[in-house]
């Protein structure tokens, strides 16, 4: 993708306030940043994202890309985002003959930082069926360590989303941001621009911290992969969503804990720990 | 309001499925409803949201009202939610002259359930100027306590987020939802429908479970109330309008803990607990 003009226009994810703690004590806090990024598709306004603005061209790709505003990859020119006026312009040598269509219907979802999808979200389908990918328990264990390393900004700062592609128990590319929207966007962005590092190795988990409602499950299947791993419990249409599309859904994985739901045969249980009293007491994520 | 017709299609908030737990036990697990509501204001399709159910038509109008697309209460005649066609139809008398352009902006927030706002976010202003409301430490911890008998779904389900309008350490009216923001929307609506039941008594405290982001403040401010207190973090833009607007934040307030932003002069601390080991580590919300 060295033929698209990128700007690089990377600001840092947190910063630091004064807080006074229960105790009186005025202590420094890192919290995360949130920044207006309005969005120009060939000078026309499409939206603004409140994002974190650590992969801000990525982001940006990323979400054109899952709205089906943006096609080839060959047609894309330029994306320059500017921070002094808070926007991203981006270039495109042809637009979607249903542009305006896309744009003049809109779901929120209850996605954190992508609230909206163009166009009705429960109509859209996965472009391909999606592969039948097992999972044994003993590598969502490994992955799940794996994957400890990765929420830099969260563990410093809170109030962020993650979200992983990974293969097996090997994390390929995490990315977090104020919602968990922008962190899926954005790593399709940065796939989609070949950013994301070793593209031979195929990703065929998602793991997010947040929650696996309905725009979550549309997005994972629409990337092609079948198995879904969430932090975070799921919604109803979250599951209705899974089965039409064969996404195996691990909800709640939290060390050696998880939901499955309609697994089936897929999830292989290999590594079942010995039960401890307290193992179904649970806080609700 | 009784001049306003409205249906009451309040659905279950949640449902029960089976899941398959790491020792390979299948139970049922209780999961947070999500239904598709596509609103029309007037004939005309305005937005999809994505919400529990539990209480459509205060949603609805909420959603509208804080968009800026609905006047006065006088001029609103009906709100019809019909979950078969799952859509929501309101009819009032009048519609705001800047509706087209109202329309043509949306800014994408961190939002979950309510990721869009209608023109641009920040450059709205809170309609009235805000009140010094002060704010005793142990009115905080009796309202935290009141608090948790209300969350019923989040505890039965997890996957939603649970807002609050509160009177010192009384929760006037609570309100869940699988985003926040249907929460806030939802909380406005029950308000200005004449729903919330007593409406001598003036919100002063709003709570969320959510995270304290730029919209957020801002619905906040809009309301009228000048103390946000949040279990859950903060972001850059969330502090930045809390000094904009003269709202005294309150993050990561859990049991005895909390961190208050810029809280000045008007957070007493008349109930300072006694230190303990570890009262330092707090995981991140």
């Amino acid at each position: 993708m060295s033929d698209v003009q990128l700007s690089h226009a990377r600001l840092p994810a947190t910063l630091t306030i004064e807080v006074l703690d229960e105790f009186g004590d005025i202590h420094p806090q890192a919290i995360a940043a949130e920044r207006a990024l309005t969005v120009y598709l060939n000078k026309r306004e499409i939206v603004t994202l409140m994002t974190l603005g650590a992969d801000p061209e990525a982001l940006v790709v990323g979400y054109l890309r899952n709205q089906g505003l943006l096609g080839s990859r060959r047609d894309l020119v330029a994306v320059h985002v500017d921070w002094d006026v808070e926007a991203a312009a981006v270039v495109t040598r042809r637009l979607p003959e249903d542009l305006e269509e896309r744009l003049g219907q809109r779901t929120v979802t209850t996605g954190c930082g992508q609230g909206t999808v163009f166009g009705r979200l429960l109509d859209s389908i996965p472009k391909q069926t999606l592969p039948d990918t097992p999972l044994q328990q003993s590598v969502l264990y490994s992955l799940l360590e794996n994957l400890g390393a990765h929420n830099e900004t969260y563990k410093s700062a809170g109030a962020v989303h993650g979200c992983a592609l990974c293969h097996q128990a090997e994390v390929l590319d995490f990315v977090e941001d104020v919602g968990r929207h922008n962190a899926v966007d954005t790593l399709a962005g940065r796939q989609w621009l070949g950013l994301a590092g070793d593209e031979e190795r195929l990703a065929d988990i998602f793991y997010t911290t947040g929650r696996l409602t309905s725009e979550m499950v549309l997005k994972v299947a629409q990337m092609g992969i079948s198995v879904l791993v969430s932090r975070s419990g799921v919604t109803q249409k979250g599951v209705e969503l899974a089965e039409r599309f064969g996404v195996m859904l691990i909800a709640r994985a939290k060390g050696r804990h998880f939901q499955a739901i309609r697994s089936g045969q897929r999830l292989i249980l290999d590594a079942v720990p010995a039960k401890r009293p307290g193992d179904r007491l649970r806080a609700r994520t």
